[in-house]
């Protein structure tokens, strides 16, 4: 009877989360320009319900009632998984989120003028108070000595900087020898180049492949938006987006990856719904399945001996005069870049490594801001082999400061290391996977994912589920490993 | 400063109520089937709280308070507005509210398989449960001995029984000869009949119309739905639906009508947004626009001598052998059917007045449900001389009866009067209208409706509006004489 009433607690946080989602989505994909400001405020308004209900004192009495009681496992998981989210709110004042919320907008705003004017130093008092507001939110959540550990508990529970470090650490002294080489080597032919496909075939084939990957379309959907994402509103309703851009196929890539996403948030245990457990462990864990679609699978040979026939039949002009493995060598073209967004699988990584090696001497208050651009610039050179032009192309490409989320980046990283984790892990399991992909059965994988890590939702934390699927934790070998064997043939170096 | 925190609250109120509403837009237009559960339950969440602010006791303080000071004459009748809504809110208890919520569930269910089955027997039970619901509701809100008043209430704040009456009767009386001489006489023909309306081109010619009207899509947008609405999430955010079926043009007139509603919820003035006054004063006003812009304009001849020609771009195929005459000729048919949501201009009203006498009935306790149906066919054929041949074309029609939404009906009656009263009001004051119709020129009326109207939100009640604006309250003069203006030419008899 007493968890009842936590149950149902559970179920209206849940419910209102799930419109928090809706209101984001319909921001992003169907709002009328004029109103943004109107939407602000509605989502402010159930933001801060929200806020209410989470830190209610009566919900933390049920929380501790619960505790001291007999649960079942799964019940003790959901008490745990709350009462975390639940802690992290209820210590950090009120005064001290409003501050965030407008240090946010300050930020963004200066941001955006700062990218304008191609001038970091614009940018730069916005960003010494979100730094100094995100040091005061650690040290109110708590930290043993490490205060990027507090943030980076919030996307990545369970995560710190002494487990996470030497694991980048680690990558980077892998990964550039890696780049090096393959900058010396003869490029793949960019057979791609100059072509133009319509915006209506595009669409289509982005539809076809995520019904190929299992994804529901009675359970969810796809439009367009500027920025593609997934959003769960509901296991059973759940928000994917692609941006079309008739000379490229980045739409391609972008719905698989969002797929990915999908698939995880439909695949929670009808148990689990509208519990705390309906949620993926981690950010890092989620990107590992949009990332594992999209490169591991989706940008494999198999795969698109399969798909590029279908992919033509979409583009008969376009692509008449291309086979599958020119174009297969087309999408893995290796190249620094100075851009994040636009990095190959190979060099993705440094730009995170770069990002978190910065951001954890800012929350340490070790590096003086006026020397960011200047150390961004000069990493990007030392491991990329690229230099900025201007700060837009450089220390300010990314959204994620502007808000003052730091912790935040390393998830891309753990997200590409999981999923190399997984797909050996996938490769063991199912036999023949690649003749299975080569056959379209995606569903195969879909199925084993669903089985292993989706269903289990936030049970246990990333790394824990990671372990008792895989039998291994957070590495690099499987990920530098899958790297060597597949750019190793594509340019036929040594690596 | 006592004010402000009113405000303040009056604020969140509509921020609720514009996620409610985009929840609802969401569930009509875009929502995946299996989300359908999930979303109820998010729907549930949201207007439990809404309902939890409105009836919060502090609430009722700070208006207490706020009308024993001193207040600007629109703080005034904020509080009116609001004081109005939450006591209705507060007088009725939860386990009523509660009830009736189930009961209206079951309700629609009960109804769904009665149609299915044409036969009412199926319905009349959970119709009885509803029914006393409604009686407890309405004597907890409280009235002078006609518990109608207190639901009509709820729709249409102000208006009685003892009001309502006498105008309805009168206008069954002089509707009731005009049907049948109109039935005597020779039919227009119907030039449109089995001809084919490509969707895309209807999509796009109601947009161009919506815009010719003045709908801003800046500030607003159309979609699909399988039923066509309306719905304000801001004055800066509203949202159509149509539905088109390549069959016939009902699509047209369902956007002119439902843009009449967008136009009304866009035009609040800018210092009522985000309070109580930013809303219609009641349904039946703002049913006054759809009708005025969907029939009075709509379905005119200045209308479509400006028009037709562009519908006639749009469908070259189509309509290349009609002319503007013909088609006015077409839209403008005269014909008793078994169906209200089918219903012509002049027999509509009637099929309204069936409704109200029944409904009156039953919510006085003086009609036994197990003779409603026969009451029903009766009517049916006394007034417009047809006989529904089962249930299901007959009392089973409309979905209002199944949640318990009686009361509503009459507002779709006040809808046409008071359009009627309006549009003889802009023919005074705008001088040669016919011509600017003609011209093309629809937004001298958008202004001016929004001038009159749109812009005094909930200031007043709205036949006080009608009156300030028209110089007359509710009564069926024009609406008798625009009928008989028009279709005394139309089908070359008199009226």
């Amino acid at each position: 009877m007493g968890f009842d009433a936590l149950l149902r607690r559970m179920q209206e946080l849940k419910d209102l989360s799930g419109l928090i989602s809706l209101t984001m989505w319909d921001q992003q994909t169907y709002l009328p320009v004029k109103g943004e400001e109107a939407r602000a405020q509605q989502l402010a308004a159930i933001q801060s319900i929200f806020h209410e209900r989470l830190v209610d004192p009566a919900l933390g009495e049920l929380l501790e009632r619960a505790k001291a009681g007999p649960l079942e496992e799964d019940q003790r998981a959901m008490v745990r998984v709350l009462s975390r989210e639940r802690d992290r709110s209820v210590r950090v004042p009120q005064s001290l989120v409003r501050a965030l919320a407008e240090a946010q907008v300050r930020g963004v705003t200066a941001w955006r003028a700062a990218r304008q004017a191609r001038s970091f130093a614009l940018f730069a008092p916005a960003l010494q108070r979100l730094l100094e507001l995100r040091r005061q939110q650690a040290d109110a959540i708590g930290h043993s000595g490490e205060r990027y550990d507090a943030l980076l508990d919030g996307y990545e529970p369970g995560m710190t900087v002494a487990r996470l470090a030497p694991v980048l650490l680690r990558l980077k002294e892998r990964l550039v020898p890696m780049v090096r080489a393959l900058a010396g080597a003869a490029q793949p032919e960019n057979v791609l180049l100059g072509r133009r496909f319509e915006a209506g075939a595009q669409w289509r084939f982005t539809l076809r492949l995520l019904e190929e990957m299992g994804f529901d379309f009675s359970a969810g959907r796809q439009d367009r938006s500027i920025h593609p994402f997934s959003l769960g509103i509901d296991p059973s309703d759940v928000r994917l987006t692609t941006r079309i851009d008739e000379g490229q196929l980045s739409a391609v890539f972008a719905s698989i990856h969002e797929g990915g996403h999908g698939l995880y948030e439909q695949g929670f245990s009808e148990a689990h719904h509208r519990t705390p457990l309906a949620a993926a462990p981690s950010m890092g864990l989620h990107e590992s399945q949009s990332r594992l679609w999209e490169n591991l699978i989706g940008r494999s040979r198999p795969f698109w001996r399969r798909f590029f026939p279908v992919l033509q039949q979409h583009f008969p002009q376009s692509l008449s005069d291309v086979n599958a493995e020119g174009f297969y060598r087309a999408i893995n073209r290796v190249a620094p870049t100075l851009i994040r967004g636009n990095a190959d699988e190979v060099t993705y990584n440094l730009h995170i490594v770069l990002r978190y090696e910065l951001e954890l001497l800012l929350i340490r208050d070790q590096l003086p801001l006026e020397e960011l651009p200047r150390d961004w610039n000069r990493q990007m050179t030392e491991l990329l082999g690229v230099t900025p032009p201007h700060d837009t192309d450089g220390v300010l490409q990314d959204i994620h400061w502007s808000t003052g989320d730091l912790g935040y980046f390393p998830t891309y990283a753990l997200g590409n290391l999981y999923s190399a984790i997984l797909f050996a892990t996938l490769r063991r399991e199912v036999t023949e996977l690649d003749e299975r992909i080569r056959g379209g059965e995606l569903k195969v994988i879909t199925h084993w994912l669903g089985d292993k890590l989706h269903s289990q939702g936030s049970r246990y934390d990333a790394e824990d589920l990671i372990q008792r699927v895989c039998g291994c934790g957070l590495r690099d070998s499987e990920f530098i490993e899958y790297l060597k064997t597949k750019y190793s043939d594509l340019y036929s170096v040594a690596l």
